[in-house]
């Protein structure tokens, strides 16, 4: 009996600049993880952009279709005949979403399939599959955040260095955190669409665009920040859409938050958004708010879940043996007894076992006598002997106490 | 033409615990949202207790069953036998699954039926689904964090007071962070099963409990704590699952953190997981790590997914109205002429609209002179009438600058 391969998944890709083209490189990388999870192997069967293309053509062409062209027209011609052909699409296009979002959903209704939008908010924060499945019946009270990346990296970088707002700026132009044309950022557009999509998400009503109210961060001064600064709060620009006697109320405007606040040490061009709900207390995301690699990461978990059903299929792509030694960065507390040359003998048995002391401390006398050391990363098997032979130097006055540190700094 | 209403979707219960208790409390309370979302009507069809119940009557009357009692058998038994009857299951089993994962993901593939089980790890933070169906096909090379509440409370508690070990253990008893027994979750058996899990979902490679080398924090001296207060390092119970050279790496141990590190700030009985991936960077999810309702409300998400299968129906519940005018605190910065009288009068004109000051400070003289206040929560629109009164004082030299304040703690 002879087995058909599975047939390729065709995917018809609307768009190739900078998230289309990392879509396209992501998609070859990771076909094989693709395959392993839904059965079907993913191809691109034809690519739409400026300079050539024929729609229809890569429409009939096509099992799926993803759409990062931008902008609303022909964007919102093209997904609506998608979805009317029964093509399930995913769009990171978050002006679509947010000013013809009712008319796309009622044609995924109607024809019975998907529409996915994971990378139309908030970057690789998959916020939109938490509200819309992890909470979809959760009665949502707020939800708020950090959700454009290129106003909070004006922000820290104001007031990290007392810059102005112009010299902010020109600074995350040259380190591509905002475009030449940064208008939609800074003024709150870019944050105020996000946020209509968050909130349509949320409290299942109809919210455009033209329902959020906004505020951007062009007339922030200096003073403002140092200000802040004096009085321990953070200034950013939030996106609130949360319910209201009568409503609900969604807006994007630059706020003070005190140090305490989980939004506050949200840095540079990452995003974080909050969850609240008396069922769930409060849930916080963050992550990096943009970059094509990331975008087109969401863009790939929305076509996988599409592909794969409804089904988690718990696969087992390899086996993978459990690495017991690993090497570690310790500190290490000693009590030891109050004699000369004891510190030396226990270097001693450290660098005997290639284990490097990075920093120690001598405290006490006699019976309070302690050695606080903080040893550079080594093997944990090595430390363990070096362990060993300090204990048989018969200098310990108690069992030694070891605990890990983690001191790199994060990206 | 007569329409049938919609059959109403039978849950069975295995359990009827804290967690129990709290699920069939918010089934009640959500059904009309489940029904909404989903088409169906949920009722629970039996429920299967330490003291009575047919478990083999509960199924055959179920069509969906949610396993709560905890502990491995017969739990396993159960679960085992409702996939194999065909049935898709939601369970919080941490156990259960850290310990009989592959039988279990077997036996829900062979039915194909689904097996979900976000409430297993870290409370209402929605990792698995996130983990699974976000980043399915992401090549993750770490997931980290803080996954057990208690002993997240108890050395918060021990580094904010100086407590030692036991006196903090005591204080997360009387306030229900801690079991009557908390062995498991000081010794770090608890937090190694969810780490077990989540190394299984993102390596798709089998994890067992017994793959995780665990340390719990018996151990922890204040004097441990000190040390860390002085450089500025936070102290938390880490689960750390990592791809290294050769295979995978399972742990959980006390580790200190820079100041800086995004878990640093986790403090009490939260838990956040961080998934690191060339893909994504970073993504960092917290919240409360555990509680009835939280626990429940993770478990009613998957019960929700299960009933939509794979299609999001960006349904519409109702029409909320946009509420314009909200209440806001506000910052309000206004360089003013240097005359006498200029703080009485916009004082005055603040006071006319019921806005009331908090604290104001006068700053420079001359062409430098100017007030910055902070003002007690008010309508914007007061707050806009108030700004306009002051313009019409003719005594700005520039115009204000309002920025709102968020300043209440959170919980």
């Amino acid at each position: 009996m002879s087995e058909e391969p599975p047939k390729a998944i065709r995917i018809g890709l609307l768009g190739r600049g900078t998230v289309g083209g990392a879509f396209a490189e992501l998609l070859a990388e990771r076909a094989g993880a693709v395959e392993a999870a839904t059965g079907r192997r993913p191809e691109i069967a034809g690519v739409l952009t400026r300079e050539g293309g024929d729609f229809a053509e890569i429409l009939d062409g096509s099992d799926l279709i993803v759409e990062l062209m931008g902008g609303t027209e022909p964007a919102r011609e093209h997904v609506l005949a998608a979805l009317r052909a029964g093509r399930p699409v995913v769009t990171a296009n978050k002006q679509l979403l947010a000013q013809h979002g009712e008319e796309l959903f009622e044609a995924a209704r109607e024809s019975g399939v998907e529409l996915r939008f994971e990378a139309a908010v908030a970057g690789v924060i998959p916020i939109v599959r938490v509200i819309q499945e992890s909470f979809g019946v959760t009665e949502i009270t707020k939800v708020f955040g950090i959700v454009n990346g290129t106003t909070n990296f004006i922000l820290t970088e104001m007031a990290a260095s007392g810059a102005s707002y112009e010299e902010a700026l020109s600074r995350a132009k040259e380190l591509g955190y905002a475009e030449a044309d940064p208008t939609e950022d800074v003024n709150g557009a870019d944050a105020a669409a996000k946020m209509a999509i968050l909130a349509r998400l949320a409290f299942h009503t109809p919210v455009t665009l033209d329902g959020v109210s906004y505020e951007g961060i062009e007339r922030i001064e200096p003073e403002d920040l140092a200000y802040a600064k004096e009085l321990g709060l953070s200034l950013k620009l939030l996106g609130v859409a949360e319910r209201r006697e009568g409503g609900i109320s969604v807006r994007v405007f630059p706020c003070f938050l005190y140090g305490g606040h989980p939004l506050a040490p949200v840095e540079g061009p990452f995003n974080a958004v909050m969850v609240e709900a008396p069922a769930i207390t409060e849930v916080t995301m963050s992550g990096p708010g943009a970059g094509g690699v990331q975008t087109a990461s969401a863009v790939l978990g929305d076509v996988v879940t599409i592909l794969s059903g409804d089904t988690p299929v718990h696969d087992t792509r390899e086996e993978l043996p459990i690495v017991s030694d690993v090497a570690s960065s310790f500190y290490l507390h000693l009590e030891v007894v109050d004699r000369p040359g004891v510190l030396a003998r226990i270097a001693q048995a450290l660098g005997d076992h290639d284990v490097s002391v990075k920093s120690v401390v001598q405290q006490g006398t006699g019976d309070e006598a302690r050695l606080v050391m903080v040893l550079h990363e080594c093997l944990e098997s090595r430390f363990e002997q070096a362990l060993d032979a300090i204990d048989a130097l018969d200098v310990l006055r108690a069992p030694p106490r070891a605990i890990r540190v983690i001191e790199e700094e994060f990206v």
